[in-house]
């Protein structure tokens, strides 16, 4: 028995080479504080190490949760929530044992909370496009100065193009986180400080006005962002078992399920088959088009290339890196929960 | 600041008088081992401890980790693993503490790990429609007399109607599910033996062939439950915070996103408000329509309500159990992963 078949499916199998490839590369385009990891895609303070061995040494976060396991894994160089929090006292604590944290403001409110829970550097949070958090380029200025006159010291600015990551066109994607980015140097005019950080793993060759870029999602891939024709390739797959075969060979069913994978993107993949859907802790599988029956046979180990990875991770307890059938290493996710 | 808003968010919390009421309706109807709770969906010793205290001392899981928890937690009366597996070691492993350990097989390959494993007891798993596992039912017979050749006691048949469970019209779910429990039942003419397992939430007043019932989701319920008029009510809820309003008000974020809801049904539902869209950590809400702007202002606490409660539980450490806004207990999640 293989070390691949050897272990309890459903599991995470990330194969090593294809994962050191994309990290290079992107090393290569963006090196040192050029890219900022974003640890919410990985989860693992073992990957961590690897993107600061590379020369990676500042750090985006989403969760408290993901600050405090950072830092105490000695990572906390410069580590930034790329979130507003309105409770920032454990963030507070971690500042307090040595490690430098830097926090999203985009409100009087969240300003406040950073001074209440002993934040000292924060970063204010612009609203180009996306739907979501940051404040209007037009108001960036004045809570910088209410953040100053507060005693925060000010780093620059951050606004994520979220919305533009998926384009498929580069061409029109281009133009548009160009038109994106122009809102954030706006802001930035008014803001000041050094830092403009933007970005994904969708816009981290098109976005050269960001001076650092947040992504993540590149280390492994999935196959939402397989479709950009980005030079990463996929690596991380939900490996699963046949546990059984339809009488009439008509489908077959593998032991991983949604409670194994990222769904808010959809089901996920496999080859030589397709996905009819998943329950809880089954997949159903069915032969491809133009064929009556599947080849599968009970046993049979098959590879699930998940639609979405940063939720698919952070389902899983560790990671197992393989070369081939041979497991290299194991990288615990042991910055899940908030 | 009460207990509700004391909290690290996102959070789950349990509206406990709801969940009370939920148990012991169901426990009025299916009493005793009539009731077969299924651990997949609250994976929690703690909330099995409760349904044990009301006379269900006899649970299904879903995972062997489920099996391997709730024995160690003294819950090992009668537990049934509801999925095939291939190798069933760590299950013999459990069973040799004292616990009785039953498997579904539907294969010469599932009987065989059973009797590799050291798992003395199995069901014959029938397929009764829906596309998963499960034997035809003209196998179940000489599956079951295999098993015995090889010494195993075969308790009788399981099958699950999980392609029913959401069926709305109840009058055309109700033939639906006879015609597969009688497929069920002519598998048990072949089989024997005392059990004939099936059903779930949506299927539970209405399958009167099966001996007990594996049903779990009705103690918390989801939108995606709530639709079929059943006589349980939701009580599960992902508490989040706004942290962002837009300048205009026409949008607020609140903390909680992708990464702490189960997304294979679709997004949550949230009181006073449309969801527009989830990412990993935020959810963005609009006004309800014929309004412009969202009342909601930074701070406040929004209860989310999922579409799929099983895999929002499986994401998240803990449930805290609520009577208002005063806390009364916590419940860890303590049965996730594989």
């Amino acid at each position: 028995m293989s070390d691949l078949e050897h272990q309890t499916t459903p599991y995470l199998r990330v194969d090593l080479p294809t994962f050191e490839s994309n990290l290079s590369k992107m090393s290569r385009a963006l090196p040192g504080t050029a890219l900022r990891p974003h640890v919410k895609a990985f989860k693992s303070t073992s990957v961590a190490k690897r993107l600061h061995n590379a020369g990676h040494v500042a750090f985006c976060c989403a969760t408290v949760k993901e600050i405090e396991g950072m830092a105490a894994a000695g990572l906390g160089d410069d580590l930034l929530l790329a979130n507003e929090v309105l409770d920032a006292r454990r963030l507070g604590a971690v500042a307090e044992t040595g490690a430098k944290i830097t926090i999203a403001v985009d409100s009087k409110e969240t300003i406040d909370a950073a001074v209440d829970g002993g934040v000292n550097n924060v970063l204010v949070d612009v609203n180009v496009g996306l739907r979501r958090c940051g404040c209007a380029a037009s108001d960036a200025g004045s809570l910088a100065k209410y953040a100053r006159s507060r005693g925060l010291n000010v780093r620059g600015v951050m606004g994520y193009e979220g919305h533009l990551m998926m384009a498929t066109d580069r061409k029109v994607q281009a133009a548009m986180v160009k038109d994106s980015m122009r809102i954030l140097l706006e802001a930035h005019t008014d803001v000041g400080g050094p830092i403009v950080s933007a970005g994904g793993t969708g816009t981290f060759d098109i976005n050269s006005w960001a001076t650092e870029i947040q992504a993540g999602s590149y280390l492994f891939m999935d196959t939402e962002y397989a479709k950009l024709g980005l030079p990463f390739l996929e690596c991380l797959y939900v490996v699963s078992k046949v546990i059984s075969v339809s009488p009439d060979r008509s489908w077959a069913v593998v032991d991983a399920g949604l409670k194994a994978l990222g769904m808010d993107h959809g089901n996920p993949s496999v080859e030589g088959g397709i996905v009819g859907f998943c329950s809880d802790e089954h997949t159903t599988l069915y032969p491809l088009k133009g064929q009556e029956k599947v080849s599968w046979k009970v046993g049979d180990h098959l590879f699930l290339s998940p639609a979405h990875v940063d939720p698919t991770i952070a389902k899983h307890e560790r990671m197992l890196a393989f070369e081939g059938n041979k497991l290299i290493d194991e990288w615990p996710v042991d910055l899940r929960g908030w």
